[in-house]
């Protein structure tokens, strides 16, 4: 494997359980160009692999780059990774266990590797490139299908004993709520997840709640997106409304509870849900954390959405392969 | 004041609502001597520093050491506390209100005084003292009146953005519990806090709950300690044991919380409720805490309780007083 020390980009690649995102992105983190393929899972961890080595080089090749002008590739991955090795650990959306990606990789494509957990690497992104590393201490939240979170502290992404630190949608806020999919009751990702804001619409029509959500999917709501969530509420949907003015509370009480814990000088809210909704949903969290955190330590700590959107994977991956290279 | 950099003895200081607890300690930080006096908060702040003054001179002088043999002083205050002026902003249970503790107490003792909230106190005097140092991330959970945490990451207390981290008290886990002294439903402290263990004893027996506590204490239960509730589920109340089981179960949510967000090394348990009910209550939170650990998460994490007991706080004092004068 080349070790392209005078290079001087970067590629960074957002793997979801759904589609592959790939930027190349320049020393100042502009993105020169990017592609997106869908994942196709059901080829299997080497199929896909192969699947994101063709990404990675239509990118470079579409910002009319060389792959010997790349000084190395940052991948966040859905799911638990072991970033010194570079695998995988369990990624159940690709239904993945024990994938040593970035061995594969490197191999594909003769350039560094280096993998991280999606939810990590977006905040990294936000904090290097949105953020220019202006703060000490940043918690970044990411909404979507589930609730993932990553955690800066002292400038430096923190991962605790057995690097799973900063796993936010596995705390318990109600303990009488809604089973999680992990087995316990009231978990954030029970309450404010894409999921279980699905959920919740799904089980209300089943029992004849009318929305209209069913004018615009059909019954059984089958494919219904964030997007549709904040058109319902946009064209005077009351009850979707209220299903979502709920979630965002359950988020302020999360949000506020990380206060208290963390203390840390920015909170970033991301992820699916927060880029379609954020409008509807960030006064309120905003309100309900600070209301949740002790008198006195919130002051000065900014509640903000992210603006990288769904660049947030790749800006990350970008910043990574540019740290680890550096 | 004398900077006494060559003197080789410390002196910790536990200022509590109702007790001064000062204790001398060697380099190896064993304890030579301890005095316990009462804090006498209706005074007022310059009646308590007096008594503190004369409690710290008793302890050195009972220790067969001189003041000039004094390195440094290390109080903790329960409350917020501003440790780079030494002031203690909020203590209710002190009843004081932005106390320039360090600078008063230097006047009178002669001695460089470094304070530090309690909690975060006795979770270094349990790093340093007790373990040595030899664990990376520790948080120490203290259950008394209230319940406190101190956090250490890469072994330095955390303190974040605005010296805040580690309100575990404060942290939501029962979104539609009982109501908090902060105003909020549901925090930690509301559910398993020495007052909130007490009012659940309390309001059952004023409903006609009965108990060997009203036989013990009268049933008004005024005097009720932790020690009581021991000696009650050990004579064999089931209702007692009960509503311990139940602290036991919150305590394990909010540790389990603990592990997904932080993923320490330890997690130590202390203060009153723990001492007199460790044996009752901690086989539970462990359990509980680990089946809320997402799989994996936990693995080599420990769990225990703090064998410093009463003296947590004076370690915890002696280990800011050498630390800082080293």
């Amino acid at each position: 494997m080349a070790d392209n020390v005078k290079a001087t980009h970067v590629v960074g690649v957002d793997l979801g359980g759904t589609k592959i995102l790939a930027g190349a992105f320049g020393p100042g983190f502009q993105c020169l160009s990017r592609i997106k393929i869908s994942t196709k899972p059901e080829r299997g961890p080497e199929g896909v692999i192969e699947r994101i080595a063709r990404c990675v080089r239509d990118v470079v090749d579409e910002g009319d780059l060389a792959m010997n002008g790349i000084r190395g590739i940052g991948i966040g991955a859905p799911g638990a990774v072991n970033t010194e090795e570079g695998r995988v650990i369990f990624a159940p959306n690709l239904d993945w266990k024990d994938v040593p990606l970035k061995k594969l990789l490197e191999k594909e494509l003769g350039v560094p590797v280096f993998v991280e957990n999606d939810c990590k690497l977006h905040t990294l992104g936000v904090f290097d490139a949105e953020l220019k590393g202006k703060v000490r201490h940043l918690i970044g939240v990411f909404l979507g299908t589930g609730i993932g979170a990553g955690v800066i502290i002292d400038g430096k992404l923190y991962t605790g004993f057995n690097g799973s630190a900063g796993e936010v949608g596995h705390m318990v806020i109600d303990i009488n709520g809604p089973e999680c999919a992990c087995g316990n009751r009231g978990c954030f990702e029970a309450l404010a997840s894409r999921r279980a804001i699905f959920r919740t619409i799904q089980t209300a029509v089943k029992k004849g709640q009318e929305t209209l959500l069913v004018e615009m999917l059909g019954k059984e709501l089958d494919d219904m997106r964030s997007g549709d969530i904040r058109k319902a509420i946009r064209r005077g949907d009351k009850f979707v409304e209220k299903v979502i003015d709920q979630a965002a509370e359950y988020t302020g009480v999360a949000v506020g509870n990380l206060i208290n814990l963390f203390n840390p000088e920015v909170i970033v809210l991301g992820g699916g849900v927060i880029e379609q909704l954020e409008h509807e949903m960030l006064p309120i969290i905003e309100k309900v954390a600070k209301a949740h955190a002790l008198p006195g330590t919130a002051k000065g700590i900014e509640i903000m959405a992210t603006r990288l959107g769904d660049d947030a994977g790749i800006t990350g991956g970008a910043v990574v392969a540019m740290r680890r290279t550096s």
